[in-house]
Order: C-alpha cells, then sequence, then structure tokens
C-alpha cells in the first residue's frame, strides 16, 4: 500500500480527523500535505455528507440532506515545483471503497446511496417528474452492485472520483464568484436555486482559523459545480489506469478530492447521486512544467481512461428531442433531449414492473452511457441514453410477446417533501 | 442482394429516377414501395444534396449548399399490416457506399465530404468561431477513411444512415409545425434560422403531382430536425446490425431513410456534415402490433446498436462546462458545455500543427464519442468528448516533451462568407 | 468496386472460367493477373469444392466429397517488384458472400454449409466421436448465421478467408513434400492419412498443359495444410481490416486466396469446415523490400487484426487437460486438451437439449475462442474453449434450476460411413 | 473486507502460520477452515515458493529453486453441504498483491518475478532454446507492471490464480498416481522429467501429523499439472469477477488455491512463471446440488470470465505449423506449432533490440493471447500468438523504415546451469 498521506477514521467525523479536509474552493486553505512528483500516495475518501445518509429504509436524510456541508474533500495536497501553468499529471492507480471494513455505518463500508433530492433542496434532473425525496441503498459484493429496493438488476461498478481538481487563484475564485452570482440575480429566488452563493455555514477550511476562516468562508466556492480546475466533474470513466491532466493555477497545484462513487450512469441524472460511498484513491503525480502553454489547456481537465472499465456488449438505447413534454419546442437543447431520452427510458422499464423512481435510480447508478448524437439539426438536439441489457437478470428487449414483469418489491423509500 | 425496392441510378438526378422519392415529412405522400412484415429488401439512398457537392478543392459548393432541397429521401415505404400504435422494427442487414462504384462524381463512389457551412447559410455547433464555408474530402479504402485536407489521420467507418424514419400523422404534423413556429417566431430574423419551416421551394413529394402536390409543399415538414418519428437523429452508432423500433403514426408506417454517413463523431458537429455519401442499406422489417401500448413507447426511435462498431481503446478525452467563451454563466446548457469540450479538443491539436479547421473537420466526422458526463451540477453542466489516440499517425497524448508537428499540408479549402 | 482481377462466374464451373485458378502450391504455375504495390482490387473466390456441396437436408455430398479437389484457389497474383526476402503486406479490405447474389445453388449465395467428414474419408478434430458425415446449412441474413438444422443459436460472422498465401520457391516446395513424405511412411495406411503427398487427380494448374501440367501436377504440394508460405491457416480473426505480412519467396510474391468462410471457431474443428462458402476479397497489397530480414520473418505469416470483429462480453468456457478419453496420460499435448474441453463443452450443451452433432456443429461455425491456457505445467496442458453466450436465445448459464431444453428439431443430416 | 478465513503474516514462513496450509493434492489432508453456501471470505496467498526467490539481478535462486515444496497452497476449505456429484460455484470477488503491503521482500509486495526454469530443474516451453536459469522482476504501480530488466514495454495487469481445485477422491488420486506414473515409465530418466510422481520430500500437508503425514506424502499428488480437480490451470482469465465451477469429489468439496499472478500470458509459457506473487483473494461460494450430472460436468473447471479485463484493440499476432525447428513434419501437434509462433515472436522483436530472453519473458508475462488457430488442415495444426501493441512504448509495427531500437539496458539475469 502506499504511504497513506490523508488518512481518515472511519470512526470519527471529518473535523474531528488528524488533518481535516476541506468543503470550499479558496487558494488559501493551506496544503498540509506534500508530495513529490513521481511519488504514489494513499488519500482516504469521506462519502460527501460525511455520514448523514444512512443504511435504512428511511428516505428522510436524504430529504433533511445538510447541502451547505458538502462535498467534504481530501486536501489540499501541494505538489512540489508546480506552477501556474503547469499542467499537474494524476495517476488514478486505484480507487476503491473503505478497505478492510466491509461493514458498518458509513457509506464505503460495503455500501452505498443513491439519492434524489426534493425539489425545495436542490432538485435534480428530474425534478419535476419527481418532487419528493427518495433513497435506494446498494450492497457490494466484489465489483458488482444489487440493491434490496431495486430487483432484477446487478452490475459491475464503475468506481471513480466524482470530483477532483486544483486549487483556483484569487483571480479565478474572482471570476467564478462574480459569474455565478450574475446568474443568481437573474432569478434569485428560483427554487431550486440557479447556483450556489459562498456560504460560511458549514464551511470546513482545513487548518484555517480566527479572521482567516471567517474571510475565506466568505469568499471560497461551492464544491457543487465543475469548473476550470476540474472540481466536480462526474465524469464515470475517471476509473483506475486513468491519466488526468489538471491545469495549476497556484504555488503547488494543491489537488483536492472526494466524492467518490462505485458506480455512475452518465451525467449522475440523480444528483445525490452515484452510487455515493468513501473510500480511497492511490494517486501517482508529475508536473509537465508550462504545459498549459504547450498543449494548450487553458482550463478544465483533459483525461485518458483506464482499460478495465466493464465491458457490455449489448445495449438498449432511447432517445429524446428538444421538445418539453408540454410540447413546446426549445432550440438545440441537449439537456432537455437527454431528459426526454431518460425519460422514455423510465417509461420503457415501468412497462416490466418497475416504478418510475426504481427506474430512474437504475439510470442514475448503472453504468449507462449517454450521448450527444446531433446538436446541429434545427431546432431538435438529440441525445441518448444507452442501458447495457445484461446488468438485468431478464428479458429486456422488445419483442413479439409481453414484457417480462418484476415483482418490484417493497420499493423505493420516499419522503414526501 | 436482396431485391433492390427502391433503386437508384448514380447517372441520373434524383427527381429523375424511376421511383421518385420526397425530401419533406407528410402523410400524404404515396407509398410507393411495398413491403411485408419478415421481408429483407434493399434500397439505395442518394446523398443528402443529390449531387451538388463535388470532389475539388474549391468550398464554393458547400457555401451556395441549396438548403432548401435537402434531404433526398427513398421511400416512402409502405408495410403491410402496420398500423397506428405498433412498433416497427426495422433490422440495418447492412449498410454502406454505393456498391460496385468505387470512382466517380457522386459522393458515395469511393468518396465522401464533410462540410460546415457558413453562419449566414444554416451555421453550424461552433459557427462563432467559423463563420465561412469549409469542405473537406475523405478517400475510402476499404472500411478507412482518409483526406488530402487533414493529413495524418485514419480511421475505421461507423457506417450508418443520418435519417430513419416514419411518416407523421396529420395530426402530428399539425403538432410539428405549430411548435417550430412558435419558435421561429420568438426571433424571425435570427441568422442562422431557429428553425425551418415549410417550404415548397424545392420541395419532391414522389408521385404527388398538381393540387395535392400545391397542398403537401405548404404543408409538409422540414427533414432538418429529429422529432417523434425518428428522422434526422444522426445516431452514430446505427451502424450493420442494428435493430430499431420506430413508432407508427399512419397505415403502413411509411418508413424514410437517407443521408448516409460513411463516419461520424458524436453530435455531428460540422452539420454538413459527418462524412456525407450515397449508397445503399439492405433492410429486414418487422411488426410488434400495439407495441407502443406494450413498451411505453408514444414517440422517438429505440434501438439496439450492432456488434460490430469499430474497437478503439486508447482515448484523449476533453471536458468542457456551461460558461461561455466570454465568461458568461449558463445554468446547466449541457449543449454549451460540448461547445467548450469541442472548442478544448480543437485548441490541443492546433498544438499539434493542425489549423483550427482541420482539428473541427476531425472531430466531425471521426468516430469521436460525445457524453453527458455531469448534468445536475449546478450551474455547470459538463460535457465530455473522447478522441480515438490511435486514428491520429503520430504520439497525440501529452508528455513532457514538445508535441510532434504535423504538416498541415493545403489544408481545408474555405469560401468566405 | 475496385476492379476484379480475378473474376468468377457462379453459372460456371472453376475450371471453365475465363481465368482458371488452381488447387496446388507450385512455383511453375503462372501468375496470370499482375498488380502493382498500391493496388487495389477485387478476387472472387469460389467454396473450396467448387459447388459439389449442396444446400438440401443430405449428408451424401460430405460423405463423397471430392477431396483430391480442394482448395480451388483464386490466383496466382503477381505482385510487380516483389522479390524472394521481400515481406508482402496485404490488406483485408473487404471480404463477404457473393456480392447481388442471394440466393442460388452455390454456398455463398446466400448460404453455407457446415460438415464434418467422415472417418473413412478425412475424418477430422473428434473424428472417434463423431465417424460418419454430417452436414448443416446456415443462411445468412445481414451479418447473421442462424440454421435450421440447429435451432436456438444465431451469431454475427466473423468473415475471412481460410487460405492465402505466397507461392512456394522450388527448394520451399522439395522440403515440402519430402518431410510430408517421411511423415506418411511412419504409417502409410492409416485412416485417416497423416498428410497428402502430391496427386495430380484432379489437379487444377492454372493455365498450364502438356508436359508442364503433369511434371507439376506431380509435384505440386497440396493445399490443406498451412505452411511457411501461409496457406490454409485457417485464422477466424483474417476479417476484414486486417493487415498481413507474407514473406516472399518467388518473383512476383504469386498471391493466391480461397476457401472463404462466412464464421468459424477457432480450430475450424469440424474440418468442412467453418461456414463454407464462395465470394469476394477486396484487397491492397504493397512490398517491403527486404522486409523478411529487417523483422526476423523467415517463414509464416504476421498480421494485424481488423477493429470491427464481433464484440461479445460475456462468455461461457470450458477446460481440458492432456489425458485421453480412455484415462491414458499424455505428455503436454495441447491438441488432445483442447479435444478435451470441446468435449466438454459438447457434454454440456446436449443437457440443454442438442443432439451431440448439433453442439459439436456449433463450435466449429460459431465465434468460440480457443487458448493455450498452460501449456508448461507438467504433465498436463491445458487449453480452453469459450463460447459467447449472447449467441443462444435462451439462458445457458448454469444455475439452480433445470437447464434449459432446447427442441432439437430434426436435427443434423447424417450419412452413415 | 470479508473475514480472512486463511491468514498469513507476511513475516513468517508458509508452515509457522497459525493455519498451515498444504503443497499436494489429497483427500484426508483436514480442512481447517470452514464455510457455508453464499458466504463471503479473504484468503491470504502465498507465492508458490514460500519467499525463496528475491528481489536482486541474480537468477541463482531460480536456477535452485526448490522444485519439491510447491506450490504453497491456502486451503483446503471445506464448503458446508457440499457432496460429491455437487459443482461449487466459486465467485472470484477480488484478487490482488499483498494488500496494505507496497514493499518488502516477498513477491506480492509492490513487485513479482519471471523466471525460466534450466532444462536441469525443470525446463519451460522453450527449453531447448534457453536451457539456463533466467529471472525478471517487474514493478507493480496501480495496475501496471513494469522492469528495469526489460525496458520500453508496461500492461495492465490481468490479475488471476494460477491454481485453485477442490480436494481429489481416493479414487481420483489413485488414477492420478496410476496414469502419471505410466507416462514417467515410458522414459524414467528424462530431463526434464514427463511428470512428477508423489514425493515426500517438503511435502506440507496442513494439520497432518505422525502416520498419517507419512502415508498422505506418500500417496498426495503433485500440485504441478491441472486435473480433473481443476488445480494449476493457469488461465489467465480467471480474473476478478469471474465465476467458477467446480467438480466436487469428497464431502466438503475441499477448496484450495494459491500461486497467483500478477499477469500471464496464455500458455505461462515461461513456467516460472507468469508474474509471480502473493496476495489475497475475497471469494464468494455456493453450491449447486447434484449439479456435475444436471450440467454434465464430470471432470475439469467450467467457468465465466469477468468483465473487468484489461482492453486492448490493437494486436501484433505471429503464427506457426506443427514442424520441428530441425525440419521435421510432426502431425496437427498443436503444442509445437504455438512453440513456433512464440519464436516467431521473439525473433521479430528481438529485430527491435531485445534479446532474446527479453522477447520470451514479455511473451510469458504479459497479456498476450494464444489461440488453437487450426487445428484440422493435416499435417499442420496453426497456432497463434497475439501481442497487444499498446503495451510498448515505441513503434512495434513493421513498416517500410528500419525497426526502432530499444535499449536493452542491463538486460536480463542469467545463471548457467
Amino acid at each position: 500500500m502506499p504511504e497513506v498521506v490523508f488518512p481518515l477514521d472511519s470512526m470519527k467525523r471529518f473535523t474531528e480527523q488528524r488533518i481535516v479536509g476541506h468543503n470550499r474552493w479558496h487558494p488559501d486553505i493551506p496544503a498540509l500535505v506534500r508530495v513529490k512528483p513521481g511519488d504514489t500516495f494513499r488519500v482516504d475518501c469521506r462519502e460527501w455528507f460525511d455520514g448523514a445518509i444512512h443504511n435504512n429504509d428511511s428516505a428522510d436524510d436524504i430529504l433533511n440532506a445538510p447541502l451547505p456541508s458538502v462535498h467534504v474533500l481530501s486536501g489540499p495536497i501541494s505538489v512540489e515545483g508546480a506552477e501556474p501553468g503547469d499542467l499537474l499529471i494524476v495517476d488514478i492507480l486505484d480507487v476503491g471503497p473503505i478497505p478492510q471494513e466491509d461493514s458498518g455505518p458509513l457509506a464505503g463500508q460495503g455500501w452505498g446511496y443513491t439519492g434524489v433530492f426534493a425539489t425545495r433542496n436542490g432538485g435534480g434532473f428530474l425534478t419535476e417528474q419527481f418532487p419528493d425525496a427518495y433513497k435506494v441503498i446498494w450492497d457490494f459484493r466484489g465489483g458488482v452492485a444489487t440493491s434490496r429496493h431495486v430487483p432484477g438488476v446487478s452490475f459491475v461498478g464503475i468506481v471513480h472520483p466524482g470530483l477532483m481538481g486544483t486549487a483556483p487563484s484569487h483571480d479565478l475564485l474572482r471570476k467564478w464568484n462574480a459569474r455565478e452570482q450574475a446568474l443568481i440575480d437573474t432569478d434569485p429566488d428560483r427554487v431550486p436555486p440557479l447556483a450556489l452563493p459562498p456560504n460560511p455555514d458549514s464551511a470546513i477550511l482545513g487548518s484555517l482559523g480566527g479572521d482567516d476562516f471567517d474571510r475565506v468562508a466568505r469568499e471560497a466556492a461551492r464544491t457543487a459545480p465543475p469548473r476550470e480546475n476540474g472540481g466536480n466533474q462526474d465524469i464515470k470513466n475517471l476509473t483506475k489506469g486513468s491519466r488526468i491532466f489538471y491545469p495549476v493555477f497556484v504555488e503547488g497545484a494543491n489537488l483536492s478530492m472526494g466524492d467518490l462513487h462505485f458506480s455512475q450512469g452518465d451525467g449522475e441524472i440523480t444528483f445525490c447521486g452515484a452510487i455515493e460511498m468513501g473510500g480511497f484513491m492511490d494517486l501517482g503525480v508529475d508536473v509537465i512544467k508550462g504545459g498549459m502553454d504547450t498543449f494548450g489547456v487553458s482550463e478544465n481537465a483533459l483525461f485518458m481512461p483506464g482499460r478495465t472499465d466493464p465491458q457490455y456488449s449489448e445495449w438498449l438505447a432511447f432517445s429524446g428531442t428538444s421538445v418539453t413534454l408540454g410540447g413546446e419546442q426549445r432550440y438545440l437543447d441537449s439537456h432537455l433531449s437527454y431528459q426526454r431520452a431518460c425519460l422514455h427510458a423510465i417509461d420503457y422499464l415501468q412497462k416490466f414492473g418497475y416504478s418510475d423512481i426504481q427506474a430512474y435510480m437504475i439510470l442514475g447508478a448503472a453504468p449507462i452511457e449517454g450521448r450527444l448524437s446531433g446538436v446541429v439539426d434545427i431546432p431538435n438536439s438529440c441525445s441518448t441514453v444507452y442501458l447495457p441489457t445484461e446488468i438485468f437478470d431478464f428479458e429486456v428487449r422488445p419483442g413479439k410477446g409481453e414484457p417480462h414483469k418484476v415483482d418490484p418489491g417493497a420499493g423505493v423509500p420516499v419522503a414526501r417533501a
């Protein structure tokens, strides 16, 4: 095992650890961990809600999920010699649930969860159809996930960090805050909100204290969105064996990570989210001096996925266009067309006995592919969603007979909003 | 060879063929071809501009491309017994360029083209960056495409029809026209336009004549967008071996198809388009009676891709978020985030010696993957674009040395708008 | 379509064609076809028995198959500038059944066959278990094979030439004849024989006539085995997109080919054979001057398979060791261990209702993988055979319930020897 | 982490552990570990020579490798309710190097080795070409192996147990001993030997002692070969996610395992062997009552590989036939044809600067594929070996230029026999 440079004790809360991480982006959060180019090391990661979500059959914890507290991140980790303008190479040597702990109360101890937020508490991709809070527990056996809340389906996890990135510079941070506030200002009372402004409530800022803490807590960016530094990209293919190239904005790069997922469909459409868990990452780092200019990278990560992603060879795909459910024509809205494709898949799976929320949960957690198939054919974009048929333990393909009927069992726990 | 039920003579224009197809959607276009469930048959397809684009080094033909004339479609084909509410099964038994004709003036005779429309004539996904008209010619050798206009790259074609679908009912057609006109009305003078209304100019309506022709030409929907009937979905994975399930809206289903592509990246971001060609499709059809209700399909095709798509195992991926190039924050705009991911890829490839338009053309034509990676992380969506590294004949991965420099050659023909 | 340099008329026998091919290897068979490095061209190929096997439900034709007449080969094709010591690059640009002819009496016209020879007429891999003659007809639909003689199974063809190679030099030919005769001499009366010596009976030698014909017919090597020149390698992965590097032994290389297969399992264990058919190959050729020495190639082809082989992702595998059915221990006999693995697969499939010969036919024709898993663990080698589960239209995996029972139907035609 | 039912302390020798395993097959070795159907559990495994091979640059340890002591196996593990005639389901939930120990003197602590035995001490697949002892050390970084002894190559490990199986019955053991002795008797003084008879020297028999130990040590079968019970099958595809079905011959099945490999090419042609290491396996077990008869399994494992094997999509393949290097024709000898294919690959790689033994080591350790391509074309079988081109960090494909020359460095340690 590589040296654990950022350890987490599963028995303690995130803020009580020997090294305390953070849940905001800010260049002034000190890097308590220092590594060198060429090093390999292990980082423990806590699930994004620090244990607030439980392995039970109630969705109350999702309904009341403490959103200001996310994401609890491990880091920052300073890489010797990394300077603004460099590319930071990060090799994901391994990533997985909490090692040696196959059972316990913390997500990552042999289990994980997929939740859907209530509209009034964050919402989600299909919040119009699913306004309440829902939760599904998934059990891990080897690399495979199954759920007592969603029968008839099992799949090989595509394990990855939902969130990883370098620290922003002060300039970049200011830019973020300005542009996001401008968006919020267009509809400040929207539910769910358009964006999340800095919020000192529940801020965790590593070793910062006193006035610095207060100042940084007021300024620091929330971790929900992906941004120029990588961040919460939720790219399901950042699996073991991936090599990622991050732009560096501050001395030392100040890499942080968290929000591990046992599996996720493209888009993380359930928002809360993939199959959420705590766990570990084994990482290697290196630096390409001046790499941002050399390779034309001004922002956002580029990456090469690993070679051991789960292989499925038979897919059932659904398409959607950018017309709203109410029949309104939108202009090349690929977000909408992906919603419509997903809703078509949900309609379909219901004919096999699933409830609508069970179908939604499958799309959020299983290794589905979401593609921008057509983005130019005015006025409709075309998005598609691909489900591997082999994850179902029954015949899921359309045919001339009646569809097989799954016994949906007790179904998905819900907490009415 | 299956019986050719819709033949095209490469020496004649589309309107001079024995059976004349159509370039509009309307339920009253008569089906001159009739097949039975269980039949297999061949359909010839003309490239979408009916030969207006030439194998030369000028982009003038793209600049002046006759947009009202597209897409020339083969069909309608009536399937015995198919009725509204059924699902029409279409098996793509084979699809390819014009058989037995490896050279000639018609796209599909051993070559194809990728174009980018000028902003004033249709535009495209990156029309702000590329306001003029551009054209690239690709040569086919076996299943592989190369271009004299884009050196250093070759790839196995992922051959598919850009457009296939069933005829709309009168009701459905009215719905289309109403909602699209409503969108146009929000900005009727926009260049490029928000949508394309019915246009009698250049309409081709099969065997229709007289008053019927005039009425239908005024009412019939344009073929640019994908809609409830399938249509111009531009799904690159509708390759040989695919099985598609179309909703049926009229007696006989009235299936039509065209706009064949030798290859395409997800999104067909160059708009004009993929690698465009004429060719043939071998099809099998069957009917699931009442299948729309049985399987919950109210609209849009569902499908199962074939098993012989080209295999690549090493990918270089770029990510983007929904912030405009000008720095404005947009709310979960996956269309924008895919644009930004593609622009990042273009920035990167320019460092290897390509011109920006060469890089753009690669993304439009090669089998790249475009994924909706994150669609919930307010306010930024995250889209990603994956390039197979094996399509380049040089080292395209980032490293510590200087990037290899391609000799870009004469480059991409352009016609200033 | 590339120029057809070696055409075959389906209505005429192989010896009545405009250009007559050959069914023996000899350097003195004249090359009537000449191509240049860089050329692409089409070659028609006749099925290996020149139409002696029919699309019916009797195995009599297999029982009496005219073995001295095989394989009817297209060629030789002389490549300008190729000299002994060079490597001949052959690109398989395309390969398929007889184009434009989907039905007819000739294998390749929409159908193909798999046969098993009787022990007294060639035998096969499992001739002790299957001493008689058997035949199965497969129908092609798109790229997929199914059979009225083997229900419940369908698979995407992995189309390839069973046989392709360059002409031997006189020296090499002498070596072949000497070493094979030496083997025959160890047991000259064995049934089936150990090897096939030159045999003037039924020899076809292109344009040769007179004394030359008689001399060459006496000397020329039979085409059954693969040898230093490539030849009858029966490598199922020489599919479309493959690039092959053949050693050159004579001026012009003198390339020949035939024995096309619509599909085959590793080993072609049924011998007669894969799914046999006539068809066409589109080829490109080039020459690496002095390539044999440069790349250390003294004999046998090296190659790079294409990227569009059918993809299956779930496999059921059987293993075998080098112990005979009678219980005798053999020393690291990988041939025997593969036989045992195949017999285990046959035992297994019989539990699902198949007859033993139906199971054998599946292994011979479907894209199964045969691997040399362990070759050092004295005294047992371990071979394995992998069946794609997705080719069966029922649940073929072992479980706690009873196996599904296929209705075997009329079964496999047999002709008792 | 599942419960560790068979723990190993890396600081102690195999015979000094709390539970002592075994290195012979015999039904009377007591099962000290008991599990139930449905259980999941962890088993630690020691590398097969129990630490006799060191991480250094000398091959002396391979030259003097203590062959009578192998393989040190973990087990037997008794599964409640399993009886002769059942099928034991074994799910490989995970398998890997020694967890939490990334450096140390024991293979599996961050490194592993590939050896080639001297002819006088076991030999190997190519012992005629490589009569001495050789050793290569591989370092693990994430899932990737590289070696200071073999530059220019790195590959994703295909981690698996070389050996796993159930205990034989007394009857089955007698059969093994009889048939293997009969083989030995045909050439009792052969070097290397034809097979390995029972040998009390160095026998480890779990908790057995006294007279029982002496009796069992005299009777027990060596672990080198695979047999009816599975055993040393060296199937590289028994990776994480695999499900294996073993025949049960004794009450409780008495499952044992060991000989873990970080990676291996098909055949384990280097014999000593793959990339050898100690580590762990997480397993799940279940029982199909009467499954041997239900599914026609009389012997040998059947299995379904996992879905996360490393993916490579470009291969360079070599073929061989059953003619000896000396020119002698053998009859359908697939073992020989695989040797010839491997020798061709070695010839080829030497042209890129590798020494012959470096090339051999690559074939032994990297995830190469070995296929039985043709097994019926008398008198030559055709075997093929496929190398993934992407494992080389230089251009390894044949072309018109000179091959790239690797600096072979200090090369492979050798100990002259």
